[in-house]
């Protein structure tokens, strides 16, 4: 099989490069990567890969390969992981052979965490709120997010953080109403939601959690959306568990943020799993069918939006283990009122 | 013609998100994304593009645009940024169209920047001097090339940058030989070189540099090294013009370092176009028969990487214009030893 996904390459081989296509056989598994990571791909995958460094196009390097595969004849390759130019070479130079589309093999190994991954997003998990609590103290009335931004990246780093899995978001008043809104120039002012929704990441594996609080003051709407989404988190929290459908872990939050009238402005899934990616499987929405598996990772953000006024979201991580879930994420859900 | 690439619709349209579908025709433009944008999508695009908001999928919206398109035939598609899967689609439920392929039609229009996207680099670029000047005044012998990360991140936001366009390579001592490495848990110690890669980003053009320092003393092998790269970058960034091919531009740095003995110690090509994205058209390297573009915007970086010693690398950022070269990029690039 071929492996184009570099996720999938670096679950598979441990190589955290940019570039590098990974050939599966029953033999053996060779990786394929370009000169900057020759050192690199040798500490990171030597164990369990033969590297092959490729000074022009690593495709040269897959035909090269091939060809001295004995008794070769079908191999797979990632239909979700393979741009059309790509397919073409397949079918072009790699005509002598009967490539079959495959999906989501690898991701499908993935989703069902073991020990020692739980671990890194378990530290990952501790990183982000470590980072939280010192930013939350540097918050101040006319900061621009964007500097709130480098304090949180800042602290990130200082607690360990290697990778931001995600440009964080830092959102404030109105702007919390954009569910991915990107940290701006807008000063914050008394009276604003302040949204922050980013992550951590150690060994690859990621965290990826959210809090809202309010500026000096919150007045009753804001208490009243707040308390709603933090109940549905709540529920949401106490309830999931492997076996159940995606669209079952989804329904449990939006149970409560319909019963509070807010079911409108609650307009994204509940949760994705994460891991060595901020989102992957499984996916908690209204359409997923799928059983969330024995040793997943998700999760669980409820939010309501109000286009103009402002948003609020919570977002915690969770392993849904054999033996239960175990919640990954420790922060106050409280209304938080800054000073 | 459907376009995929995230970058190319962000040039053709102004939207930022993450997830959309481009659908042009000489009549109109229509910009399907997900509920998330809804309000960032009508900011961005709105003047350009019909905006459209799909619940489940970007797909059953691009479907009804199509079937109600009166005379629509053919429609080419970007075969480097569409996924088998999704060519799949195309090929299922898209069968009525005769659908045909293109190659890099955007990146060709996006290589010539226009006055205003050379201004936005160039402000990229000023933030990164003016983050990396504080930084440096950081480095402490002791700290962890992550914390220097943090700070310079931190830098970055203070002085303005919406996006890092690349997670910062912090690489100290040996680590520097690492032409893609990231930041680690390496303390920085006496001797060291200290190689700091990163880039700043404003209204989403990035600018990328590169310095190499040493930490509280050089020694000759060091400065020979040091010198050699510097020189290399020099004679590239003064002879490097629109109108020559890439190999040529690459050639101008690899000469000087091959006459000095380094030649096989530069294994990567001298520079790539950035933009909207940190790596795009024009490319510079060995065998980049392109001719560079009037109005592209270059990286220069020669380096020079002997693995468990240690690597140099000087990085620069050019605008190829119609009366000549433009710097975009102003520090120091005499060896700087860090107390």
């Amino acid at each position: 099989m071929l492996i184009t996904s570099l996720p999938n390459i670096r679950y598979l081989t441990g190589f955290s490069g940019s570039s590098a296509l990974l050939f599966v056989s029953a033999r053996d598994v060779h990786l394929i990567t370009d000169f900057r990571y020759q050192t690199q791909a040798t500490d990171e995958a030597a164990d369990v890969a033969s590297v092959r460094i490729e000074s022009t196009s690593l495709w040269t390097g897959l035909w090269a390969l091939l060809a001295s595969a004995v008794g070769l004849k079908s191999l797979g390759f990632e239909s979700s992981h393979l741009v059309h130019r790509d397919f073409q070479r397949l079918l072009e130079q790699g005509e002598r052979w009967n490539w079959r589309p495959t999906s989501e093999l690898v991701e499908g190994l993935r989703a069902q965490k073991d020990a020692e991954e739980v671990s890194r997003i378990r530290e990952a998990g501790a990183i982000a709120m470590a980072a939280l609590g010192v930013t939350l103290e540097a918050v101040r009335v006319g900061m621009t997010e964007l500097q709130l931004c480098g304090v949180l990246e800042r602290c990130l780093r200082d607690a360990g953080s290697d990778a931001h899995p995600f440009p964080p978001i830092v959102a404030s008043g109105p702007r919390s109403a954009l569910p991915h809104a990107r940290a701006s120039t807008r000063p914050i002012a008394p009276g604003d939601f302040l949204l922050l929704d980013f992550g951590a990441s150690t060994a690859g594996y990621c965290s990826d959690v959210t809090r809202t609080v309010v500026v000096s003051h919150a007045d009753g709407r804001q208490r009243e959306t707040y308390n709603a989404v933090r109940d549905a988190n709540q529920v949401a929290r106490l309830g999931v568990h492997a076996g159940m459908r995606g669209r079952e872990g989804d329904a449990l939050a939006r149970a409560v943020l319909d019963a509070r009238g807010f079911g409108e402005q609650f307009g994204h899934g509940l949760g994705h799993g994460i891991g060595l990616q901020v989102h992957e499987a499984p996916r908690l929405s209204r359409v997923a069918e799928e059983v969330l598996p024995v040793g997943s990772v998700v999760t669980i953000e409820p939010g309501v939006y109000v286009p103009e006024w402002g948003g609020v979201r919570i977002e915690d991580d969770i392993h849904l283990g054999a033996d239960g879930p175990e919640l990954l994420t420790y922060f106050t859900r409280e209304l938080l009122v800054l000073a």
